[in-house]
């Protein structure tokens, strides 16, 4: 085992500001000998449900121990707390506006502080906060401290409960139906929705519906004709609409945040 | 000299979903000592030919022992196989659909193996493989493995000969004539083609022609006047057509796979 | 303190070609122990006065020591020269085609050299160079010897003091009145000028005026209505003109270059 520390980044920065880079300088400054994985910065800008979903399906790809920051910040100046949260040996930072509770909602074992800036800024010698960019000037800095163990998440600020819910709520499953969202569409216009797979197990024969059209569920992309519209449970084991080597989003009109339901039928 | 491993990817993933991420998140969870070059993630989607142009073009910039993760894969979850093929001291890994065959179609010293997916998944543990991202299931621990030497080529599966053929072939030169396609579309929006520079020596007086417009060869961008199209040899010594400060492939409406035609004329 | 070196790159190379890919090849070919970190790649093509806007911004986040390679250009393969400068403890490497003069024209204590390609294509092995891609050919490889100590800075070539001037000049300001320019448009289509807020302080009552519209100046996004279009100071010490939530620059039709005006009103 390496002692490499990890810190992964998921925000909605885009590639075409200088933002995400000038956050990780600001962790290569402070912590030299860090692993910084860009795991996602084309979070849909402002969607903090979409960088929520993102973070639960990704994070566990790095090792225990790693820290994550999650950034989807309208309110970033405003009065918003910042939280860190532990769970599954993993830490997270994020801003309090429903991104932590769409990512780990359901979840017993988590424990949350809010940040206490006024002391941070002290024991980390923290710049005087932007009133727009606390990715650079808090977020990458308290990151930093946590992989360097100049500081400890116990340090961080005091516990805290009231975590602020998620615009999209948890998944539905009433009688014979299942209702959830579109939560983000992919590089290849897949529409990846908040369903897991697992809710479909043991029911052979369902419908998807989600803006007016309808869906049968295949295996894989290959199961379809070139140029049909399918449903299947993909890789990071939620349901997704897909069209054979073309582009389901565009094609459809489907947008994220979109109500998607699916119907047992009876057999 | 260091022994730093290297992987590199070239995927048709962009990154505008998390995919190439979650890949690099699975890698320097199993190999943290490595080094990741994004070589190239924006290649067209599921256009296998531009993958193995590109793979062609660029690996030979990173050291000897790296390893290649190219993953244009229209046919994931078919049963398609994935293959490693060792040439000039390097490693490559890719579905079995042509990308290495337009890659390196023409070498003689080249050796494939099939990936003996039963084997290295007891070897190596991997994950059941879903059936959308195998880039995440299989390439990237199978990289990761030979980067930490857990795994060596020879294990990987048995030799392989019958490689797929790529869909764009060879350039072909006839008489007078020689015939080839466009291969890319830069970000300037010049078009890059597969004929190499080296075909054109001793040949003073030539025209290239691609759909249906014609263009003289110079030297350099800066040897044509502003708006001005011009062919050249470019910085991977092929070529190319490029505008002057202008996007030459949206103004002459040219794509990729589009024919391209040198004739040389009398002097 | 690690020894740890960094090269950053900032370009108008865009992820959507393997440019930026193939110089990082380069540079980690030559120097594996180094930390790359791509500051920004989406300079608009050919903008050199963006590129050295966010060179300045931009640069100080990084330790001193590091080496800044800022590409944007236009000239490549003319006779242009390239240029390196030692500033505030950082070193960069720029084309002379105002880049430099954009980013750091006001400094006294600066120090230019003129690469002398023929010395440091003996002195690295470097190859011989490409007409169109000088980044890979003499930027990445020199950077590197910098980075891995082959190379002192003093060694780079003459001293030069005959540095090309950039397009967009400095801010002016006469009487009542602070004249700049629109440098950048960030991901989230805010407008961001090169007029510093300390230019600002003491004029309460003032008036920001850009391609026909006028804007009041706020502390932050979250101080607008929704769909308000405001003024304020962004968290590069700039004036920005943005839209809460929203794109201003496609909304008000702002581009690059554009002129914004500041008055300062009698109170």
């Amino acid at each position: 085992m390496s002692d490499q520390k990890v810190i992964s980044l998921i925000t909605d920065f885009g590639f075409d500001s200088p933002f995400v880079g000038v956050m990780k300088a600001v962790i290569i400054s402070r912590s030299p000998e860090i692993h910084i994985v860009d795991l996602f910065h084309n979070v849909a800008a402002y969607n903090v449900d979409e960088g929520g979903f993102w973070l639960t399906h990704s994070y566990h790809y790095l090792p225990k121990g790693s820290i994550h920051i999650a950034i989807v910040d309208p309110g970033v100046g405003s009065v918003r707390r910042i939280l860190a949260a532990r769970y599954d040996g993993h830490i997270f930072l994020a801003p309090d506006n429903g991104l932590l509770h769409q990512a780990f909602g359901g979840q017993q074992d988590i424990e949350y502080r809010e940040l206490d800036l006024p002391r941070l800024s002290d024991l980390l010698g923290l710049p005087l906060a932007s009133a727009t960019f606390h990715g650079r000037d808090i977020f990458a800095p308290v990151a930093a401290a946590l992989a360097a163990g100049v500081c400890e998440f116990e340090e961080l600020g005091n516990t805290y409960s009231d975590v602020t819910p998620a615009r999209i709520g948890q998944v539905i499953k009433i009688g014979n139906e299942i209702n959830g969202a579109v939560m983000s569409i992919d590089h290849y216009g897949n529409i990846i929705t908040n369903i897991r797979g697992k809710l479909l197990d043991g029911h052979e024969n369902c419908t998807v519906e989600c803006s007016g059209h309808r869906f049968t569920i295949k295996r894989t992309y290959s199961d379809a004709r070139a140029g049909e519209d399918i449903a299947l449970v993909n890789s990071f084991g939620v349901l997704e609409i897909a069209r054979a080597q073309g582009r389901a989003a565009d094609r459809l009109g489907v947008n994220r945040g979109a109500k998607v339901t699916v119907r047992f039928n009876k057999t």
